[in-house]
Formats: C-alpha cells, sequence, structure tokens
C-alpha cells in the first residue's frame, strides 16, 4: 500500500495530522481542504496548488487514478486547439470546450478527493512556529540580510546535536567505522586533483541593469513559469531545465526573451564556482574551504589503511560543516552557504562489491525511482532491495547496503516513509565523479528535495590524488590459491547526508496542529530527536511546598542528565501544557498536591496523545529514559489516569 | 603544599611517572634525571634544559630554595665582571672564576635535587605515540607541508569528542545555558563594529633576501637567544617582547642586528591581519572566517534575550570551530589556523556582578598569578576564591565563579593541578576588548601555555554593535522601591576554551613509561576522556569457542553503547595488553576459557595498576559503566585476581 494513508492517523479535523504511533491503523478518510468542511469556497489557487503538489508527489496510487484522467483532459483540450487552428464553426467549438470544462472539472475533483492531508500543509505556520521556538533564524539580522548565513538557536543547536549523535550511532558505532576531524580550509592543489577547481561551478547571469545575479537553470525555471509560452513547450523545458549546459541556457533566454524579475534583460551565462576561495598564510598561497568533507578523507587514505593494519573493506566518517558559495541560496535550510555533513568514505576492492552484512538488508523494501524509470516516465516502486540489486537496478551489495541502511535511519528520525525515495541520478546529471548515484529524495512543501546521497565514486579520488602526488594510495590483495599479493586503487562508495536539509524536512513532516483547535500548533518530534525530553510543571506558583517538591524532581533529572525544562509561571496548566508541546518536548511533569504526600508521585502526560500517568518520583528518571528510548509505555510506567 | 610531589605517584624507575589515583600518597624521593641511578653523566644539556624548565615553572617551594644559589651565582658573575673590567691580577680573577664555578656548581646540584620528575620528559617519545595510535598529524601530507592544518585521527576524533561532550556537560548542562550555532563565515560590517578589522593584527616580518615571513615578536625573542648580548640586557629584552610595539620590535631588530635563521636581515614589521578574508556571494561582499566564535553570540542578544523572557542574569554557549590566518603556525595542537572553540558569554547587569552560584565555590583553592604578582615578581600563590573576591584580586563573583569552573573542567579531565595557573592579564597585553582578563595556563614542555581565558568584555561589544547598527541591545531592571524600569546594555563575562591546547596538554600530563620498561609507553587518560574505553583480548586465537564468547562479549558491549576495540591477533596476551594500553585505553577484558564456563565470567584489568578481577559476563556492561563513571571499584565489580 505504498504512499497510501495508513500507518497515518488523521482525526477529522483540516489540517490536523498525528502520525506514527506504531500500530494505530487509520481508516477515516481525511480531507485536505482548508474549511472545506464549513462549507467555504476552494479557491482557484487552492486547486492550482494542489494539482501541481500531487503531480510533483508522483504517487503511484494516486497517479493511477489521475492519469487517465489528466489524459482526457489533455485530449479534450487538443481538440478544442485544433477546432481553433481549423476555425471550426461556433457551435462546433463551444460543445468542445464544455467538454473540455466537463474533463478538467473531473479531474478536480479527483485530485481533491485524493489529494493527502499534508497538501494543506501551510508554511507560514511553520515558519511562526520554528520562528517562536528558536529553532534557526537569518544571522546577523541587526545587520541586514546576508543570504544563506543562518544561526540555529538552543532548541535547533540541540535538535541538530541529536541527529547527528543518532547518525553516528546509526552508522559510526554501528559499524566501527573510522574517524576523522580533517580541516576546513583545503589547499588549492588538492582541490585541483579532485577536479573541484575546474568544475565545481553552476551557471550564473547577471541582470544588465542592477547587476542582480541569478543562478542560471533557477532563472530559466522562474522566468519559463512566467513566460507566455503554451503548456507543452514549457512543460517539456522545465523538465529539461536542470540539465541544460551554458549554450541551451542561453538559447532558451534568447528564445523566449526571459526577464529579469525586475524586467531586464540579463548577461551570457558565466561559471561561478562554488569554492570560497581563502588565502592561508602571506605568501599568496591560495586556499579553499571545502565544499565537501570527502577530499580530507581520501588524501589521509594510507595513514588509514595502516591504522586499519591494512585490511580491506573499511570506512572512514567525518561530521562537520562544508562551505558553497551558492549563487542564490534560498528555502531557510534548504539551500545554505554552510551546511552540516555527514559523510561515509566506504574502501572497497573494486573486485569484490559484496558487503559481508547485507544479508541482513535484503529483505528490506525501498521506494526506488531508477533511471529507467525516470526516463519512461514510470513512477518509483516499492522494491525488495534483494531483488533491486539481482534485477540490477543497484549496482552492488555495498550501494543498496547503504541504501537499506539510510531508509533506516531517515525513517527511524521521523521522516514519513510515505514521502521518502531513493532517485537514481541519470547520466547526464551525475557529478564529475560519480559512477552511479541515488539521491534519498524527501517530499515537503518545496517539492523533493535531496537530503542525503550514495554515491559509487570508483577509484577516481585515490587515483587523481595519486597521480597528482606520485603517492600510491593502493591496498593488497591476496590470490587465494597462489598466495601472491596484487596491489590495486581501491573504489569508494560514498553515502553523504546534508543534515539542514534533513532538519528542515523532519521539521515539516512532524508539525501538528491539536483537532478542535487550530492554533495549537505543535512538533511531534522523536523523543530521541526532541531538544528537551521533558517540562516540569509545578500546578502552582504560590506555593513553597510545591515549589520545594519541584526542586527535587528538577534535580533527579538533572542527575540523571535529563534535558529538562522548568515553567513556574502562573498560566493555567492547559496554556503550559501547549506550551511545553510547541517545540516537540514529548513528555511533561506535573508536581501537584498528591505529590507531598507519601511515596511522592508525579503525573507524566505524553504530548501526542495527552495521556497521562501517576509515576513514583523515585522511579521518575529511569521512566523518562525508558519512555525516550522506547523501551517502556506509559502503561507500564505507572497508573494511567482518565 | 603546592606544586609539592603529593598526590603524585612516582616510582623508583627514572622516565616513570603514574599520576593521581586518589588517595594515594608517594613519599618516595623521585630523580628526574635520566640515568643518573646508573651512574651515566648528566649532560651540560639537560642541565641547561633544566635550569630554563625550572625558571619557566617557577614552583613557589623549588623557587624558594633556589632563589638565593641564583643571587649568589649572579653576585659572583658581577664580581668576575668587575674584576676583569678593572683588569684585576690574575690570582685575584682566578679566585673569582673559582668561586664562581663553586656557586654554579651549588646552584645546579640544588636544581637537579629538586627537579620534579617530568623535568625529564621527552616530547619525542610522546609525538611517536601519538603518531603510531592515530591521535593527529598534519593533514594534506601527501601533498606537501601545510602549516597549521592538522587533521584529528579516530582517536583524536574520539577524544576530542569526549572532551566538549564533558565541557557541555561541565557548563551547558549544569547551568542550563542557552546554545546556538552560527555561522563561521561573517560579514564584514560585524568585525568592523567589533574592532577586529581594525586592531585584529600581529605584527610580521620578512626576510629581505627570500621572503620567508615570521611574527616579528617570534623573531625577536627567537633571534635574541642566539645573538651575542649579556645576559641581563637578553633576560630584559625576553621579558618585555610579548609587549613590543611596531617601534620598539623595529628598533631592538635593528640595535643588534638580528638575522633571519637564513642569516639575512629583515623587513621593518608590517601588519598582518589574522582574520581569513572570503567574498561571500558574487558581488563583492567581503566576509571574514570568524577568529571567535562570540560575535556570533552577541549580534543575537535580543534573540536570546527574548528566549530567555527577558530575564537577566544568562549565558549563551557556543562550540565550534575558530579560524587565525597565524603567521607562524607551531607546535602541533598549540599554534593552528583554525581551531575548535568552547565559548560562553554570560550577560548580566553592570551594576550587579554578583553570581547565584558564588557560595557553592567559595572555598575553592585557585593557584593565582595576579597582576601585582608580575609586576614584582613574585611568585603564583594557592588562594581561597572568597579572600581573593574580598580582598579585589578578582574584581568580581561572576569571574570568580567562572574560574573556579574552569579549574575544576581542567582537573577532573586530567589536567595535573601542579602544572595549572590563573595568570592575570597585565594592562599593556589586553585585547582591545577585555576591561580584566585571566588565562588558565597550563605547564608543559613548551613552557606555561594559555589553554582558556575567562575575560571580562564589559558592555564594550553589544555597546559596539549597537552603535554601528542602531538597533539597542539593552535589557531592563526594576527598582525595587519605585516599580519603575530602565534599560541599560548588559556587560559579559566570556569564558573561553582553546580545546586543542588543552588536548594536547593533557596528553603531555598523560604520557606514562612502565617501570622497569621504559619502552611501553603510555597514556593514562581518564576513562571518560579515553577514546576507547576497552578492549576485548580472546586468549587464544585459534579456539571457535573462544571466538564465539568473544562475539558474545562484544555484542554486550555494542548493545550498552560502550566503544571496544576487539584485538584477536595471535600476538602474546602481555603485548596485546601493551598495545591496548597506548592509545589509554583504561580497561581489558580477556575472554579464556573459565568464559567458557558456567556462569559465564571474564577478567577485566585496569591499565593504570594492572589489577585484575574476574567479572561475570552478564554484569559486565554495567561494571564497565560503573567503572567509566567512577561509581564501581574493581574490588567491588569481582574478585580480585592476584
Amino acid at each position: 500500500m505504498f504512499l497510501s494513508r495508513i500507518c497515518r492517523q488523521a482525526a477529522a479535523k483540516p489540517f490536523f495530522k498525528v502520525t506514527v504511533s506504531g500500530n494505530v491503523k487509520v481508516t477515516a478518510k481525511q480531507s485536505a481542504i482548508p474549511n472545506s468542511g464549513q462549507g467555504k469556497v476552494v479557491t482557484r489557487k487552492f486547486r492550482q496548488h494542489l494539482s501541481e503538489y500531487l503531480r510533483n508527489l508522483a504517487d503511484p496510487a494516486i497517479e493511477k487514478e489521475l492519469r487517465p484522467l489528466r489524459h482526457d483532459a489533455r485530449e479534450a483540450a487538443d481538440a478544442v486547439l485544433r477546432l481553433k487552428s481549423e476555425k471550426a464553426a461556433k457551435d462546433t467549438l463551444d460543445k468542445a470546450v464544455d467538454e473540455l470544462k466537463e474533463r478538467k472539472r473531473r479531474l478536480e475533483e479527483k485530485e481533491l478527493e485524493l489529494a493527502p492531508v499534508e497538501a494543506s500543509f501551510d508554511r507560514t505556520k511553520l515558519d511562526t512556529l520554528l520562528h517562536a521556538c528558536h529553532f534557526y533564524r537569518p544571522a546577523f539580522g541587526i545587520y541586514g540580510a546576508f543570504p544563506g548565513l543562518l544561526y540555529l538557536g538552543s532548541n535547533g543547536s540541540k535538535m541538530m546535536a541529536n541527529l547527528i549523535g543518532l547518525w553516528e550511532d546509526h552508522f559510526v558505532f554501528e559499524e566501527q567505522m573510522l574517524q576523522i576531524t580533517a580541516p576546513h580550509i583545503t589547499p588549492q592543489c588538492v582541490l585541483r586533483a579532485s577536479g573541484h577547481v575546474d568544475r565545481f561551478a553552476d551557471w550564473m547571469v547577471r541582470d544588465v541593469e542592477n547587476g542582480e545575479y541569478f543562478r542560471a537553470d533557477h532563472f530559466v525555471r522562474d522566468a519559463l513559469g512566467k513566460a507566455k509560452i503554451d503548456d507543452e513547450t514549457k512543460s517539456a523545458l522545465l523538465g529539461r531545465v536542470g540539465n541544460m549546459g551554458r549554450d541551451e541556457l542561453w538559447e532558451t533566454i534568447q528564445k523566449y526573451s526571459l526577464k529579469s524579475p525586475a524586467g531586464n534583460g540579463v548577461s551570457p551565462p558565466e561559471q561561478a564556482n562554488q569554492m570560497f576561495a581563502v588565502q592561508s598564510g602571506f605568501s599568496g598561497e591560495t586556499s579553499f574551504l571545502r565544499p565537501e568533507t570527502a577530499q580530507g578523507i581520501f588524501v589521509e587514505f594510507n595513514d588509514f589503511l595502516h591504522a586499519n593494519k591494512g585490511k580491506m573493506p573499511f570506512a572512514i566518517a567525518q561530521t562537520g560543516t562544508s562551505f558553497r558559495n551558492e549563487v542564490n541560496p534560498k528555502h531557510g535550510l534548504i539551500r545554505t552557504r554552510e551546511f552540516q555533513m555527514c559523510e561515509i568514505e566506504h574502501f572497497h576492492d573494486p573486485l569484490d562489491t559484496s558487503h559481508p552484512r547485507f544479508a541482513e538488508v535484503r529483505d528490506s523494501l525501498l521506494n526506488l525511482y531508477t533511471d529507467e524509470a525516470q526516463q519512461i516516465g514510470a513512477a518509483p516502486q516499492l522494491i525488495r532491495l534483494g531483488d533491486a540489486v539481482a534485477k540490477g537496478h543497484i549496482s552492488s551489495e555495498t550501494i543498496g547496503y547503504y541504501l537499506a541502511r539510510t531508509n533506516d535511519y531517515l525513517q527511524k528520525i521521523g521522516i514519513d516513509p510515505q514521502r521518502l525515495r531513493f532517485r537514481q541520478h541519470q547520466r547526464n546529471e551525475m557529478a564529475h565523479y560519480a559512477k552511479e548515484c541515488w539521491d534519498a529524495e524527501v517530499f515537503t512543501s518545496y517539492g523533493w528535495i535531496e537530503c542525503a546521497g550514495i554515491a559509487d565514486r570508483g577509484t577516481y579520488d585515490l587515483g587523481q590524488h595519486s597521480e597528482a602526488t606520485n603517492v600510491p594510495l593502493k591496498a593488497e590483495r591476496r590470490d587465494p590459491i597462489t598466495g601472491t599479493t596484487t596491489s590495486y586503487t581501491p573504489a569508494v562508495i560514498e553515502p553523504s547526508f546534508g543534515m539542514g536539509r534533513i532538519m528542515y524536512a523532519l521539521l515539516e513532516h512532524s508539525f501538528r496542529q491539536r483537532a478542535g483547535d487550530e492554533l495549537r500548533m505543535f512538533l511531534c518530534l522523536h523523543p530521541e530527536v526532541a531538544p528537551i525530553k521533558c517540562a516540569v510543571l509545578p500546578l502552582a506558583s504560590n506555593s513553597e511546598e510545591l515549589a520545594k517538591a519541584t526542586t527535587t524532581v528538577c534535580r533527579s533529572l538533572h542527575r540523571a542528565r535529563i534535558p529538562y525544562t522548568l515553567d513556574d509561571s502562573n498560566g493555567s496548566i492547559g496554556k503550559r501544557y501547549a506550551r511545553t508541546d510547541r517545540p516537540g518536548t514529548p513528555f511533561a511533569i506535573t508536581v501537584d498536591y498528591e505529590t507531598l504526600q507519601r511515596p511522592q508521585t508525579v503525573t507524566v502526560r505524553l504530548a501526542l496523545s495527552q495521556q497521562q500517568a501517576r509515576v513514583k518520583l523515585d522511579a521518575l528518571p529511569a521512566v523518562i529514559r525508558g519512555l525516550i528510548d522506547g523501551s517502556l509505555s506509559l502503561e507500564k510506567a505507572g497508573k494511567i489516569l482518565d
């Protein structure tokens, strides 16, 4: 039931959505139409948004129903066009136009019927919540606007640390990978050998009047959207724009007289290297800020092979900041000029692409969007990993293994599996070093965004660095029969994660509004991901005894190193619960008058279900720990309250 | 008993040293002289090293004994000089020279007698160990030498992560500080307002022949060392060189004809800004890589005050990389071009410098080296914090509080308290923003190095940014009597930690050699700091049953998330213990034939004491956890083996 609404709990109120909670299945159909229940008008704009949303989402189940309707509408539109060009009689034309309208209506109705609840997601509401809860904001704001530079506030910093910690646990600790912390500043010679100096560039155009600059492909896409061109041509161009070279970009700009937002012409595309140059030292040596953490790993290959006692295969992990001088940074955390990466370089014998733990993931179901499917216009498909490798959709066990592990990680932290797919790069869009590449794409209000990539870099990087330095970067294999050893250049599989994008996608997938009270917006974060694990709320603020008991509760959490927050303001407990819920704090602990009796107890409330239980104070840290790591349920932790 | 050898366990063998271990007191006197016990000659070079070492260490107890002897020697030297200038009779002069030799001998003997065992520390041995254990190395080595750029290997990365984790626990979690993750790229306007664009510079000179460049003060210091000048003048100049301005540096270079290492003259000092410039975007906007993380905090003050509901005082913490274009990077982790910082900005009302938790640290004993003591040539002194604040040595409770907490942190991670002091900046050496500053200095083979600083930045930074932007950066205080509110610019106390330096100093303080087997070098790291917590060693490599039991042991550690390493090579157990000890792995778990019996047991060995106990397999993860956090002793964990 791929991309159905199973496993997603959707209550009866528009905008409201509560996911996950394991085995809860939902049968009730949920409308995505804002306020449709209250008889309000569905605007033309929303219908257009919905149509585009569904086209982007490309859910196979939905597509199956919409495709014939789209085909019918297209057929009717073509008929109208033909009749017009043939200058047909008015009543013939009118009839055809009526038919077109009818078919369009049918399509739109079906779209409204099938749209998932997320289609009504309103980003401005999430932005308001994230801003209020201090997740992230534009940096240096008092000095003006600095595109692509954000800062993470307290909640954002903690959530990012948790995401990285879970990543390290899931990949590095689990597989006992080696680790490195390489410099950000990277000498030019290194990045010349890797190909970045010559090829890591975007095409950029400038407004000929005001000098404003744009990434050429983004400029063409945006300007085409507004240009008066027939739908089919436009759609064909939009589908190709990401793969256009300099000449085609310039041709398109000229042919359709594409204008800048200010209404001016633009200059021919010029190359804009994405790397930031820096002078290290005072003798004019040029260096760059690393555009990926990978090169800092490759150049130290020999040290790590030695540290690993010469054994192959092995992997080196690195987490850290990379820098790209984006032509047009935008969309908050999606396209920034510095960003947190988590990367793995898995070195193996190119003659042996098997993975020792492949058997553990063979039965994983992955939502694969193969190169082939993209070419023939087919939808992504849920495929068993073992089959995908056997059939050659995925070229090796090692790539397959990391695809499955990436799938696990993203779902573990809370990415909606219904909005996750692995898209294979087409031949012409691959980076200069890649032989095969799969992007983990997550569907958000910005469309499908690339959050991680698993690339087969082959022997490209080690080969380039070895050639540039005349230093062999090789491992040895022993022939099992003759016992002779042969040296070879190891090949590399690279899983690479953009943590800012993952964080944003997760925040969007976690946005909720309470049924019956839409103003109560909150995040539903996995407890391991949540910045703060629990809130301590004394029932009243004017009781010395409650204050004393509250201190005891806080101290016990503190000693157990459980991140908590104290809200001892005099707002009503309901208001304080709402405030607690907002940044995704999963548990609230209320200190009330029963806490003063023996044995001391507190209530523990789950933000998601609003369920409460009375828990003994001396068991509290263990209970919260158990609730966080999932080893305990609220039912087992104490007496459930009605 | 400040800086005595109490609390330091020193066995009978030269080079061997085992510190701390809680309540073990040592009475045996330990010689620092290499091989002196074996009747070998103490070289002239070692005597000179020792003399300089003791002068730098400036241990008050040692100084007290040496000072009169130095005075006597100086007196005799002066007498010889005077007689020479007076052209005195040969026998008078000979007598004076004999007297000088005798007094010098007495001084040297006393120096040998008093020298602490660390004086015989040999850095090349530590370097060999760190290199072999992959802690850190020069980065991009296959491309040549890139000064100031290092990478941390697996052990280094893990140790650094542990040090930062302990720092966050000790400061951020303990005080529930707010957190930020600000960009590395910082717009010029921000750093112009902060004073860095104009004033964050070193003086630099260039070899007029080959263009090699040097930081001017370092150049003068090194060149003076080799110059033929009388000792007194040299010593006076060396004492002042750190505070020399451009003119005095140039004057000194000219007056003493100081030459470059290549023997050439140098150019007049020119200013070298320490910041790395980068172009962000494509319109020529200049930015810099942050030289400290602090400015990214100050500019967001309003957001954080709001997040803190307007309450004062409060603190914001940030950990991350900063960048300085050092003229002459050197000494491994000590002076690098990028470095890990942990910073806190504590905002408070300038009219209220009290700290709510000062009572908790009032009785801490701090080794303070006050401005005054430095001026009159007195030694640092162990002073009770409460007294130091009361007497005005430290100007506020808040500064005092952070001094005590810094002292605690550094000792907790394993810095030798005997080699730790807090040195107050003298007026002329303070940074442009500072009103008062204390450096936490740690004694290493490079001398006393600054590892952390606690600076009173006053209202300087908020004032500068507010003035530059016309945005008020203010908090409010309420008059308790009239109830009226007044707004004010908060003042800032900044504890700032250089984690690379702390890591290096700690590695040096942790270096050990086994008594009776000097080649068995190892690190004695606190278990919380150690990169790997335990090694699993099957007694034999050819037994399938042992291999199976070993897997069980590894899995149980893995599930408990305890970082371990497996050494199933066929080396002798003794050799494998030695290998395990080297990178500071505190515990070794041996799987032997008893492990195959019921109940299953393993031996747990402490690297430091080499003590062993038999521990039940099912209790193993809890035992190791308890040994790591110190809640359990080996005696309580199982049956001690002889």
